[in-house]
């Protein structure tokens, strides 16, 4: 996906929440934000590839913070979060039609998907997210593309690509759905902090690793997938994936010009330019197949 | 007041904002924020005054847009919707006990103060206003000099530097209070337009030109008052006024190193920077007197 005038703000907003995040010196802070600007002044340009840009920004402000994960506490507090509410999650799950299930457990990696902390103009609720996720789930799929998504899951070698910390865990109950349908899944985290993302760490925290076939990562800490930094296993098992399944707005905007395909994009689109991108309006849940 | 790190994304938002409001041309939008972050990265230092860098970045990105004023359609909504509220308000302080009055036209001049469209994390609520202003009222003020700026006000000039439009409407209620006090009011208004601001149109438009001993402008479209660009008359009469009453915060940010008293700040805090160099939280209602 191409930049837009919007994304400019949106990473500077960004620069200055890491910044607040992982400092109290307003010297640093302010160093964090003019190194933004010179960032943004540099690339962000009509044509410019948005996730190159945002890449860029993030590692320049960790290094001027001095710091490899301003969001540390944020992950932390989101895996706690999804983590307590996974029996509430299960219980819904196992009462649904087995025809609804895997459609529930979309929209519920979907609704996993808001844990998302820093994406200007959306806030992560950590009062109820318990209301919240009945909340989604009410509100439902405003591209529901899963009954095709299943029918290609189905006994296919699925490359499931996972964004945000607490959202990984909405992931592993659609990843035991994808299971039940006798896919084999390889799961991918990023290959070093970066946001809120999910890394090995977390995986391996909650055991997930040792539940799915196989973890690759993305070899860095590149926003989305960077073709260009990927592990050569990473890149071939995008070509050969009878499915691939893609989380959030980062792998999008990183994958929606690369052409791998059957790609399905998961997420809850958070901003003007990824819902423009996607056809869709701001604030929907998208479960889309391009094929 | 000197600017903060929070200033630069908040200003590149504006920017946008203005761009959106201006023009459908995506290349111009483009060409208005990167304009903005070259502004940003030149001007936006640590010690650097905000309110100059606030007149700067806007009066660039008119020139940009080739747009006298990007907000035109706002201040109109702004003007309509307080001018349809004013016979409830009205109403409001008919019924209230003379003694709480003042106060609360006060409170009233200050809900008018959210009529600020384009401040980032800030919405005006255009849907039910009546409301809105139901519940600033049950909010109060949260510094509260009302008794001590009535007791400077009585028989005394009284110099009132207006804000935005819509406000105004409230802005009038309190005149109208100050004036049953035996203050003589000189209203302020901008030189032209910037922003939401009021000008000396939106006052004659009202026929508040009418009701008051004088109106003044600002001189120019600077952000708040630039003494550097305010007549003379307005210099002096802000060194010679009994009190003056500034509303808002840019009026704030631009004279509250310049050490004209008594002065009444009258305005939401709607940032953080603002409400930390007022020693308040966010999201307060302040009546301040600063003597």
């Amino acid at each position: 996906m191409k930049t837009t005038p919007q994304c400019a703000p949106c990473l500077l907003n960004r620069v200055l929440y890491e910044a607040e995040l992982s400092t109290n010196d307003e010297g640093l802070r302010f160093k964090a934000v003019q190194s933004g600007m010179e960032f943004l002044r540099e690339h962000c340009r009509p044509g410019a590839d948005a996730i190159g840009i945002s890449t860029g920004i993030h590692r320049r402000t960790y290094a001027i913070l001095g710091d490899k994960d301003p969001y540390r506490a944020a992950k932390a507090l989101s895996n706690r979060l999804a983590a307590a509410e996974m029996p509430r999650a299960r219980a819904l799950l196992d009462r649904a039609p087995p025809a609804e299930r895997f459609r529930l457990a979309v929209l519920m990696a979907i609704a996993g998907n808001t844990f998302d902390f820093g994406v200007q103009g959306h806030a992560v609720e950590t009062d109820d997210f318990g209301a919240f996720l009945d909340r989604m789930i009410r509100q439902g799929l405003g591209v529901d593309d899963s009954d095709r998504i299943a029918a290609l899951a189905r006994g296919a070698d699925v490359l499931y690509l996972a964004d945000n910390c607490g959202e990984i865990y909405f992931d592993e109950l659609l990843i035991e759905q994808l299971q039940a349908m006798e896919a084999r899944v390889t799961l991918v985290v990023r290959g070093d902090f970066i946001l809120t993302d999910a890394t090995m760490e977390d995986v391996r925290r909650m055991g997930l690793d040792r539940k799915v076939d196989r973890v690759l990562t993305t070899g860095s800490n590149a926003v989305g997938v960077s073709l260009a930094e990927a592990p050569a296993e990473l890149r071939e098992a995008l070509r050969s994936a009878g499915l691939i399944v893609s989380k959030g707005m980062a792998n999008y905007e990183s994958l929606s010009d690369a052409g791998f395909r059957p790609m399905a994009y998961l997420l809850r689109a958070k901003c003007e330019p990824v819902a423009a991108s996607l056809g869709v309006r701001k604030g929907m849940n998208v479960a889309m197949l391009v094929q």
